[in-house]
């Protein structure tokens, strides 16, 4: 059985700049002094499911075994949409049922799935608005000091998969993806994983009207200014400019197209 | 008598952008290396007191028993301002007495207050510009780890009362009252206390050209882009919309004015 | 012998938006779940070495004995560019070798430099886009937990020394400088040595078209809205606005020149 170690892991869609995230910690602390927290992230955008799902698959391998992740990218607050708590071979994970857990019915460990339902582990009066300081607030700062899953409702058998991010295959092999986000350094991160693309010297890259004829290994296998490919650091396509940002250089907004050929072969 | 715990909670309009916010924990731990410091939030607009004494109002019941708050807004520093310390019946502030803990007169709970103004526990040389990191964070490390307020300086009777913050009640019982914060997701937050509103069937509430003809009870009671007004998580009156931005819809800024008329009755 | 105490100060140009910070804090609590990551600020404009070193530079005497400092601001990532660790007389660092630990040599205090490259403690695979999860952050656990630094790599002589940031002197005594970084609060702040300065009242402070003819010691020192000078925080001179923004007052963008003439004497 996974045991939490007291680090409790969050992903929001809240902010920094008003104090959701702040409160949501001081309640955490309320349930148990002991938690140590860490953001993740604050700043998926507002309701989007999908982005917050992709992030926290991607940072959740880098954490210790015994982790709470605590996700709250919640549209549906005050509505009847289930909150769940799961635990897996090495995590546990707090969220609403609406997908931002789809990743782990793919990715397989799940071991329990629990609908937190047990008001005691709640705050009152419980808001209609803010679940984050209410239910996983607390619910989190029990489960890291040790309270076990099944305590917080009865077990469940399915979580909410996640809308489908996967790029389509066409029947001569190419990969049509997309951009699905666009970090602070201007770099294009596509839904495409690495495993995916074709021998690095046989590929061409279309992103809006620019191509790429080959996958570099790091940003500094090309001249500085130069437009280039790479897996990243998520194991998906990266389109970048070393010393310099894709996002300005291709004016790509997030969402448009990215294109994979097989040139040879 | 309040027995601090070392959770350290922060507030202020330092921004993350800065190293400031990053200075002050480092000073605060260098004089309580146990301390576990949790920010609030450090993005209260600059120099913006009334809204700072807002947030860590609404902020302060969420947090454990022996928490110490530091607040720094504080357009007054290098001035003769005094900087107060303050023991509550459940926690300990530190804050520039400039109206920034004037919420604490008003609901009660004082057990002592004390003019911090004992150089021994600042860093030297003090600086004349920023007391976050050679007052607040050094006198906050020490009252963490369990050093008496009265350490610090001499007991005073008051503090600064903030500017009021009330909405005006006209005599036929209308509510006016204004947007005092726009969240990220677009939600705008009133001063009108949802204990001073009329039955939910009962009124109307105008912001800007719209008006809202019932108090919803979450976001998801109405159809998705709609406007609605509910009694939102810091109990005072909100103006939102459904999976959307009622800042975008309704075009309000900060500061605008609310009106909440009874329709019937 | 400097002794980690956990403590472990992070300063990136990563920004708060992606989730690169937060990943990076998963595996450094995976290499020492006991760390006290502590953030000095992840919004280092991105790839901007000299501006990292500065902040890094400022804010390392107010953090405790034994802090880990790891400051990620890599363009190099994935070039031949080193890693090192330093040890001094009350820190360690962490740090790609492109001039962000440049202030160290200056300063004095340095005991040790090795290279870091043994590959037993990097994560595996080892990515070429991001070292600070990959490198920086579990070499930062393992050190913060008391690993001793010879452990990472072989010692090595010097370090890359940053640009000069330094002001030029004129024959007649006059100093030029240049603003370095404008705050949130729309301070000034130069790269101009406060113990450079002449005598508080014969002096002239030009930046971009305005004057300022005295020194001030607070920003409380003039009336609301003047433009002033003084010597900030980090020891440098500041022009700054009492209640307002200099930034806006004055139009100065980072990087405008400032001039210091002695007027009398």
């Amino acid at each position: 059985m996974t045991k939490p170690t007291g680090i409790v892991a969050l992903l929001t869609d809240y902010g920094l700049q008003d104090p959701y995230a702040g409160v949501m910690k001081g309640a955490l602390l309320s349930a148990n002094p002991e938690a140590r927290i860490v953001d993740i992230t604050h700043d998926i955008p507002p309701q989007d499911i999908r982005e917050g799902s992709r992030v926290l698959s991607a940072a959740r391998p880098y954490f210790p075994t015994g982790t709470v992740f605590v996700a709250v990218v919640d549209p549906g607050v005050g509505s009847s949409r289930a909150i769940l708590g799961v635990e897996t071979d090495r995590h546990f994970f707090l969220a609403p049922d609406n997908g931002l857990l789809g990743f782990l019915d793919r990715d397989g460990g799940i071991r329990r799935i629990v609908q937190v339902r047990e008001p005691k582990y709640f705050l009152k009066p419980l808001s209609r608005t803010f679940h984050g300081r209410d239910i996983f607030a607390p619910v989190a700062g029990h489960l890291s000091r040790g309270v076990d899953l099944a305590r917080f409702g009865p077990s469940v058998n399915r979580l909410t998969t996640a809308e489908s991010v996967a790029p389509r295959k066409a029947a001569n092999g190419d990969l049509q993806g997309e951009v699905v986000s666009i970090d602070r350094f201007g770099n294009l991160i596509t839904n495409i994983p690495g495993e995916l693309l074709p021998d690095a010297r046989d590929i061409r890259i279309t992103v809006g009207r620019r191509n790429v004829h080959a996958l570099s290994r790091s940003y500094a296998d090309t001249k500085k200014g130069d437009l280039l490919a790479l897996v990243g650091s998520t194991g998906h396509l990266e389109i970048s400019v070393n010393h310099g940002s894709a996002h300005k250089t291709a004016r790509i907004q997030r969402g448009a197209r990215v294109l994979v050929t097989r040139t040879r072969g």
